[in-house]
């Protein structure tokens, strides 16, 4: 965050890219057209004054430490659906009671030190882009909670070129690594939705997911070692392009969400940009038929970057079909071997046609430029996946509930839970708020099953989003367990996937974590209350 | 094991495969003259009248346990070297007081709840091929220690075809498991060099590796979910392609050898043969040239099957070469995309020539029959690297130290260790043995490093075997601590690598790690002084 532009206190993203008043209107006829909802309305986005929060009950004799209102409202929510609301309607109830803006690590060990003294709940921020309440905390039973921003350690403090790995530090962002690594001709190639915000101790914390479908995008893949400042000390896992030594400690840091400690940096590997790519866009009648298709692709092997598949619904809101099919979007990618992503795309072309599938043209480039990232169908969609979340900014001031949730099961259960999903949660959506619309692309497949991706919209009734949203929630949590699902592939567990976390994992594996946590963090202080 | 065919008590595999005299012969001829080292002994393999152990301490009330002097033999220690020296001297001091021979689940628990109750160490003994004191277990502070073997628990449970993964059980064997996933035309494709004996349980509790060079071929990455009984209860996880809810619970499992409880099934992903392969074997004059080339062939990411860099030393080992040529085993394979390894094949080698390599063809097959597997350089090593381990048994008859040690080190800083490992461990076994031999394959790589795999061999004083060794081994663990390589990358820690692995990893974790074992094993009877 620069001092010139600033990021919203309350929506998604940069202050100055909130949906306009043409773009809202836009958007509104679209959704009322598109998805047959009732009149929308169109309220005013909220400014700094709407903002109610309870007063600060500290003041951290810190320097790295502010009680400043913008601050604490900026950092008070992550960006979900739930929090959007919230920030929306001037509500800032659980606004944290301070902001730790740490320059270095002796700043994060220096509030750890003083919190642990005096009994305050330490809420690592990241990028603040959580959407399952990873960074909300109300902090009862405690005497006050600090937000811990680690914005200033933003830099790659190492590059390897030989070994292809750099040393990141926790609070850098995904431009500003990307800005960083480009001087050696080197990418991270780690694209999560949330990349221009979130940050890379965010992302080893929460087990983000990339862009791509499948190896190369998880930030479990590319972590070679970690350094974490936890209440009980700092710990540094060694740099290592593989061990079997025990149970690997990185992944015990990958995924911890904050409990154990703070992740101050870590060498990741890195890579140059693959320059040739082979892509298609396949088009299937029948839905059963594209996920056969899908499954027969992920089993190959061929190990697309992208293997998008996008339901009628999903390829519809997207504006990429309307006559009701079903797109496959494939691509495939080589750092320097042009005939491999060919004969992969052709292969999976192959795979297709023989389930039903046509496509105009398959489009093979060999490019150096950067420009070739953009182009294409896959490029319209990545830039739209990164501006996806603008939007939900304008739809919350226009009273449309809109919300997404993500899993992966194995190939044999999805039809049965993809159908119970549809069930469930259009009938959840319909008795809360009188309509809804679901749709579903898969984000990423494995050999044993996809990552089905789903997006929500109704019309809310405002002042009431809250409730509607709990209860539609709740049908789709409770239907992704009951079909044997993950809570989340790769949204995280934090708060809002608690309850279905604990149902999910077995009952000794979370006392076996809560142990850790006494040992690491014997005062309980970090992050308490999500994950754990 | 069967009733007809059986195990060697002391020496790696079946007995009846131990090398005979007239193969002893050949050996010992072949090594005196290829390495120069003075003349050795050809002493007799011992007998069970050879064995020395102590009366057994227990008697437990359980059926599935035996004090039988061969099966305490059996599973006195595992078939490292040090391993094998004591059970060729018939010293089997260490001998478990009881072994389980568990037939179902409920046998394991109910030695678990026998041991807990009575203070008993309980080892789980997998197939006992442990190189690294992984099954051996003095029992100190205990009233005795009573092996647990899951032989009876050796069936593929599940298959599921749709998803391609099996429910496999703790107990069941490399041959085991082949043979009956061959009635669904799948494999597991997990080939350890330890594969005819070792289990899938002692796969996941030791992070197996297996021969493939690059990806599908770890146990950790075959995992789906892991059934596990500790002294606190039995705990499964859940059935998932992929998750990011919370630290990996499987991954708390993969490697944790036996010190939080026993592994008696799980769930892992199962793949038809890949019948489409394209291979080559590169000759290069200069060894730092064949590793520049090694390095760019696994940053270009073209997931070779094998990518196996054998120095001279080691091709001479092999007989693969002996005019001090360093050869570099090409190979890859795909599922059904024919075109995909010729592609990658064609890329590897254009890479290896830049550096200098030569090769004869490459061989592209495209075969259904089983018998492909077996053919060609690839075929042959593969084999080779299943039977070697009985060339050990010999060369421990005849007085001759033989070990293997291997890590993982990022490419940068592989050149120091190579050099240093060279110096530190020669001139070890010359001031011990008056003479040595290293060689060194890759048997992994990955973009950021490789897995350099080290076998030494060095004329032994009969008798102070133990002693020389311990030297040597002591050289070579303290050059790769030195150097920032691991401990093991794919050996596992068990009581010889336990100090180094403790120097490596951060002293946090490990707190952290005996804070979870001592949730799931309050009484601390499981597999006491491996790992932890």
């Amino acid at each position: 965050m620069t001092d010139d532009r600033r990021r919203s206190f309350w929506a998604w993203g940069w202050a100055d890219k909130l949906p306009d008043d043409a773009e809202r209107r836009e958007l509104k006829t679209r959704i009322e057209s598109m998805l047959g909802f009732p009149e929308r309305p169109l309220l005013d986005y909220p400014t700094l004054d709407d903002v109610a929060m309870p007063d600060s009950r500290l003041d951290p004799p810190l320097d790295c430490c502010t009680t400043d209102t913008r601050e604490r409202a900026l950092h008070t929510y992550g960006r979900g659906y739930r929090d959007l609301v919230r920030g929306f309607h001037g509500d800032f109830g659980s606004a944290p009671d301070a902001v730790a803006l740490a320059e270095t690590e002796a700043d994060v060990e220096d509030v750890l030190a003083w919190a642990t003294e005096h009994d305050v709940a330490v809420v690592p921020f990241g990028g603040g882009t959580s959407v399952v309440g990873g960074v909300e905390c109300g902090g009862d039973g405690y005497t006050g909670v600090v937000s811990l921003d680690l914005r200033g350690l933003n830099e790659v403090l190492e590059v390897d070129t030989t070994s292809r790995a750099a040393r990141i530090q926790g609070g850098a962002t995904g431009p500003e690594i990307q800005a960083q690594l480009a001087d050696h001709g080197l990418q991270l190639r780690h694209y999560p939705q949330s990349y221009e915000f979130s940050t890379f101790g965010g992302w080893v914390a929460t087990r983000a997911g990339g862009h791509f479908a499948t190896r190369y995008t998880h930030i479990d893949d590319f972590v070679e070692s970690v350094r974490a400042v936890t209440p009980s000390g700092t710990l540094e896992t060694r740099r290592l392009p593989a061990s079997g030594a025990g149970p690997d400690p990185n992944r015990f840091l990958l995924g911890s969400e904050g409990a154990f400690g703070v992740v101050t940096e870590g060498w990741a590997r890195v890579q140059p940009r693959p320059p040739h790519r082979s892509r298609a866009t396949v088009r299937f009648d029948d839905y059963w038929d594209a996920v056969e298709a899908t499954r027969e692709i992920a089993q190959a092997r061929l190990q697309p970057a992208n293997c998008r598949l996008l339901n009628a619904e999903e390829a519809m809101l997207n504006e990429l079909a309307f006559d009701g099919s079903h797109l496959l979007l494939l691509g495939f990618e080589s750092t320097d071997a042009p005939g491999v992503p060919k004969e992969s795309l052709s292969r999976a072309l192959a795979i297709a046609e023989d389930h039903g599938g046509t496509w105009d043209e398959a489009t093979h480039e060999d490019r150096e430029e950067e420009q070739a990232e953009r182009d294409g169908e896959e490029g319209e969609w990545r830039a739209s996946f990164i501006e996806a979340p603008y939007m939900f900014n304008a739809l919350v001031s226009m009273g449309v509930l809109v919300d997404t949730f993500e899993t992966a099961v194995t190939w044999d259960r999805f039809p049965d839970l993809h159908r119970a999903l549809q069930d469930t949660v259009i009938e959840a959506m319909r008795e809360t708020c009188g309509a809804g619309f679901l749709s579903c692309r898969f984000t990423h497949v494995y050999e044993d099953g996809p990552a089905p991706y789903y997006t929500l919209l109704a019309p809310a009734e405002v002042g009431n989003e809250l409730e509607q949203w709990r209860a539609i929630k709740q049908a789709a949590s409770d239907t992704l367990d009951d079909h044997g699902a993950t809570i989340t592939h790769h949204h995280a567990v934090g708060r809002v996937h608690r309850e279905h976390y604990h149902r999910e994992v077995p009952d000794g594996y979370l006392d076996a974590l809560r142990s850790m946590k006494r040992t690491l963090d014997p005062a309980g202080i970090m992050n308490p209350g999500a994950l754990l």
